[in-house]
Formats: structure tokens, C-alpha cells, sequence
């Protein structure tokens, strides 16, 4: 019997028209498509994060708890006692487990604002439910919240997820229409503050007060990416159905480690954080000025732009040519057509772009 | 409405009733619980992994397709080119993703001798798949195969798991038993060598003419239980539902690189694996000289004993009383009743618990 048979004599066949998520090589590109933090760890921090590295024990198993880091995270974002944490292999993990929760209900539905961050919708098909999108509006990508709630009413969503920040349009969801989303929405509502460090407040302590509410976050546009650390709050309630069903040993030793470094260095990577956002206003008012280039206003780490009609294929190619990886999301969905998202990147990298760029066109 | 109204009406309520994998809190004590390996890195190879480790740029994502530690791996394990290789958050997250693979199979099941490693069990559970756990034979713990194969018949399962060496009986379960078994199997056969290096030699090779083989190997065991990196061997086929199905960025930066490190300085950690077995010997002959307690042969980094009749509760406190934590296993099935297992520690460490022992007789 063939691996085809046996996977279709147990339906599995599903698992082989999952599209693999494509990740770029970077090569020895400058690397503006991934909303990394250009700056690696301050100068001034290396020795002391040098120490704690040398000092995991690599023959012992993570502390399955993540006692200490949680602590960390307490502290960083003074969590009353209700307010509960749970840990992800990156916040893709924390996504995969809220689906799995929630997947054996016949026909359950995952609901989000598009275009949004992919791996909602790819999770969703990962298990087997239903997603729907409900288009951002026109112009401004803010929500549509007369479409968000007849959906909402219509669907029944298990899950609604809410990137804001969101992700590629990088403005702000979640004001004022949080709590009207979580009063309709019959399951649970994940706010997903990925960006939150580029836009100022987080709203971590609401999920003591909304019950159907829970925060996402990551250390991952921070400054560490390698480490994938995502973060899940929410009430005692909803943390322990996290904590069930993930695996007992899901976060390494050294990336808890290196987490609870950023938390008690936060100063350190703050100044960081306040640079990218520095620069973000920069880069923003420079492709404002170019012709044929439209920046949207963020709120992230990154900027999203419109090119002329039909040309982001053709200047995407050209500035990898020109050594600078973007992201091309001219192809996600209708409201992204002709545009391309770039990661603000160091002041050198922004301007090695902007001159590729105004090559381009 | 409550968490728990929600979680009902999204048939999600099941998710409340896993029971969580519980980790004993070591504290100060010896730890001979968790079959890790007792000795550190390499003094000689100390400087060599700071400076790798220095060199881990944090604020970048991880290569998505780990491109240089499978090569390591494919060299290491001199593996054809028909070998294919997929990694995980530990082999928890790709037995996960196995049991993810067929569990939208209506009734699927999950068959694996017992007893064996808890986390076949406990994934099923998770994923709604009947377990279906076939005795191993009394007295040696050896595959009772008629057993097996009438169950594989009667059960049709969609995955059979077996762990050679089996974990916690200490013995190899494959020789001889393996294409049989795989003959049989309507589904795909899941060979976990966790403990091979253990054991002597793996049957990865083999992935590449048993259409319905894969295996599974881990690097926690010999050294690397911090980092979580687990290896799944299989053909192309297999390996590219794996693929599809995890999350890009599972395998951190910094845990590509320590079993990239661990590969290429094999013959470092050879050493210890080597102290271990020695050890394993010594402590089995001192274990078999005391009355009321009965070992059984090991080919891993851990020996399973029996106890007098009822004492193992109580030898497991007395001994966590005197600092030394072995794992009771006395509850986990019929056949290891009055049973404990310690992994092999330290020459030091495995005094300090055959001293705590004696006391505690």
C-alpha cells in the first residue's frame, strides 16, 4: 500500500493539501520582511546574557512551570492575581492550541478581520474548521464592525481573532470595538498584541474584567525572534485549558532564560523599541514623498505601502535584486493589491531600501 | 456566561478533563527521575559552545527549514538520500503531530504495547483517538506478538507506537518483531529509539524500505534534554505531512545550534554515554544484591526495579526524604506494581541513592 492509501484509508489525505508555510531565504539579503528588531542585543548587556547562558544546565529538562519567567511577566505588566499566563513555542503555538480546543465541534468556526495575520487561517485548515474573514474596510483598514457583527450573529465563531496592532496594515483594531465584539461573540475573542510594544498600551489587564476575552503576546519583534516565546494571558479559567493541552516541556531552558533576561534588561530594550519607532516616522514621511508610492500610517514595526497600479510584483523583484528582502502582499487579498510591507529596519538598512526603491520606480 | 457554558457549547469541555502531565518540582534534590544525562558539557568543549552561542543572532527568526543540523544529522546517521528528516519541539510535538495527522479518522485509534511512554497516551487523548494498549508479556516485558497482531487486526489502528528500548521497562522491543508488525499495520508504524544510543544501533536505515516505518529520536538524552529537539526519520512522503503540518519556527536558533554542536562533537558525548553504561552495570549488579529488590536488565540510562510487595510508595518518600528522586511507577499499570525507576546518575549520585535505599529497606 502506497503512503497515499494509507493516508486516505484514515482520512489524512487533508494533510497533503495543506499549503507548507513559505518562508524566504534571506541569504545575504538586508532582511525587511519579517518585523524582526534589527538591533541585536545592546552592547552593553552581552557579557551578562553571555553568563546566564553559559550557566543552563543543557542535561536537565526545562522547568515545565516556567515558574520564573512568568513571575518576570507578572512584574512587567503588574498582573493582579486573576490574571493568569500560559506559554507558547512562539504565539503560533498558543494559536494551535486555542484551535485545538475548540476543533472537535462539528462545523466550528474561526472568524477574523482580513487581510490579518496568515496563521489564523492556516491553523484554522490545519483543523478542519471553517474560516471566515470579514473584509477590513476600504481606505483605512479599520473594522467594519456592522459586516464583524452580522457575522458574528451569522457563523457563531468558536474563535474571533483580533490582531491589533494588526498585521500587514498596521493600524490599531481593538479601540473601542473590543467590547462590543466580546459581548456578541458566543466563544472566545484572543486579541493578539504582537505590535503592542510599537503602539503604546497593552490591554492585558482587561481579560481579568471580559470573560471571554484573552491577550496574546511575543518576544518575538522585541529582539527575540530565535527564541519563540509567545505569551498567552487570560483568566484562570481559559489558562488551564492551555495548560492541558500543551506539552509539558514546549518552552527550552534558554528561551525562558533569555526571556526573563529581556523582562529584567527591559530598559535596555526599550531604547531599542523607541529607535524603530523613531525611524518608523522617518521612513513613513520619505515614502510619502516618493511618486507612485502610498504609505499607510503604523502603528508596528512596519509599514505597509501601495505602488502604482500592477507594479508590486516588478519592484519587489527588482529591490531583491538590489539585495533588500520586503514582503510581497500584493497576492493575500483584494485590499492588499499593489501593495508591499516593509520591517523598519536600522536607519543604513532604511536608506539602502529607500535608494533601491526610488531605483525601482 | 462562564468559561465552562462557552467551552460546552463548542463541545470543548473534554479539553478540561486531560489530566496535566505533572513534573515533580526537584528543588535541591538528586534528580534520578527523568532518564536525563547527569553530566554537564564537556569542559573541553565549554568555550567552543559560548562562543557558538555568542554568535546566535537573537533578534532573527530561526531557519525555518534547519537546513545545516539536518545535514548534520543525514552525516551523522550516513543517511541515503531516500532518508528524509523532519524536527520537533522535543518528539512530544511530533508524536502531537502524528496523532493530528490521522485524527480526523471517525473512531481512530492508537495502538501501542503497554507499559510504555506515557505521552502516546496522553496525545490520543488529546486528539480524541482511542487508545488501544496491548500488555507486554509478564516477566520480561518482552512484545507479546500474537497479541499484538490480533489487535492490530481487531483495532485497525491508524498509528502503533513502539519505544525500543521501551520506556520504562528498559528492554528493546523490535528485534525480530518490527517488519512483522509493520506487515501488519493498515496505518503507519512509529518506532521511538528515544534511548538507542543506549541500546547500540538504530534502525533509521530501514525507514527508507519499510513503506510504513518512521522513527523517532530525541537529543534529550544525551545531553540536550534542555533544548527540546526531537528527529523524525521517514520517507519523503511522510516526512512532508510532517512538514506541512508543524508550525515554520518550532526548533529555536539557539537549540538548531546545541544539536548542531552535539552532532559535531559526537564523539564528546560518546564518553559519557559510555560512563552512563558503565555505571548502568555497576548499579544493576549493586541493585540485584539487595534483599527485596529485584532489577531488570536495561539497555537505556535506566533501570526498572521491583519492590517487596506494597513498598513502593513508601520507599519513593523514604528515598525524596533522604534527597534522591527516582520515579514511582507502581500506579501507572498492572504490571508495574510495587515498581520504581531510576535513571543512571552520576557515580556519585548513584552512591548516594544505593546508600538512601538500603535505609530506606
Amino acid at each position: 500500500m502506497s503512503v497515499e492509501d494509507r493516508l486516505r484509508s484514515f482520512s489524512a489525505l487533508w494533510a497533503r493539501e495543506l499549503a507548507p508555510y513559505k518562508v524566504e531565504e534571506p541569504g545575504d539579503l538586508i532582511k525587511l520582511d519579517a518585523m524582526e528588531n534589527p538591533y541585536p542585543i545592546p552592547v552593553e548587556l552581552r557579557d551578562a546574557w553571555n553568563e546566564v547562558l553559559a550557566n543552563v544546565e543543557l542535561n536537565r529538562y526545562p522547568d515545565a512551570s516556567a515558574h520564573e519567567l512568568k513571575l518576570g511577566l507578572r512584574d512587567m505588566h503588574q498582573l493582579p492575581a486573576d490574571v493568569h499566563v500560559a506559554l507558547g513555542n512562539g504565539s503560533d503555538e498558543l494559536i494551535h492550541l486555542l484551535c485545538l480546543a475548540f476543533s472537535r465541534s462539528q462545523g466550528a468556526c474561526v472568524l477574523f478581520p482580513e487581510p490579518t495575520f496568515v496563521v489564523y487561517g492556516i491553523t484554522s485548515q490545519v483543523f478542519g474548521m471553517k474560516k471566515v474573514g470579514v473584509a477590513l474596510k476600504e481606505g483605512d483598514f479599520s473594522l467594519d464592525m456592522d459586516a464583524m457583527l452580522q457575522a458574528i450573529d451569522t457563523y457563531s465563531p468558536a474563535l474571533v481573532f483580533i490582531a491589533s496592532p494588526n498585521n500587514p496594515t498596521a493600524n490599531r483594531l481593538d479601540d473601542g470595538n473590543l467590547e462590543i465584539i466580546c459581548t456578541h461573540a458566543p466563544g472566545l475573542v484572543v486579541l493578539d498584541e504582537a505590535y503592542y510594544r510599537f503602539a503604546g498600551n497593552s490591554r492585558v489587564s482587561e481579560v481579568a474584567d471580559i470573560e471571554n476575552l484573552v491577550v496574546l503576546q511575543t518576544m518575538s519583534k522585541i529582539g527575540l525572534a530565535a527564541l519563540r516565546v509567545g505569551v498567552l494571558f487570560g483568566s484562570e479559567d481559559w489558562v488551564d485549558v492551555i495548560d492541558r493541552l500543551r506539552m509539558p516541556y514546549n518552552i527550552s531552558t534558554i528561551s525562558q532564560a533569555g526571556a526573563r533576561f529581556a523582562i529584567e534588561h527591559e530598559s535596555a530594550f526599550q531604547l531599542q523599541i523607541e529607535a524603530i519607532t523613531d525611524e518608523r516616522q522617518d521612513l513613513f514621511d520619505r515614502l510619502e514623498h516618493l511618486e507612485g508610492i502610498s504609505p499607510w500610517p503604523s502603528t508596528t514595526n512596519f509599514i505597509l505601502f501601495r505602488t502604482i497600479s500592477g507594479a508590486a510584483d516588478q519592484i519587489f523583484e527588482s529591490l531583491k535584486r538590489q539585495n533588500v528582502l520586503v514582503k510581497n502582499v500584493s497576492g493575500g487579498h483584494p485590499l492588499l493589491q499593489d501593495c508591499l510591507r516593509v520591517t523598519v529596519g536600522t536607519p543604513r538598512e532604511n536608506g539602502l531600501f529607500l535608494a533601491a526603491l526610488r531605483n525601482s520606480l
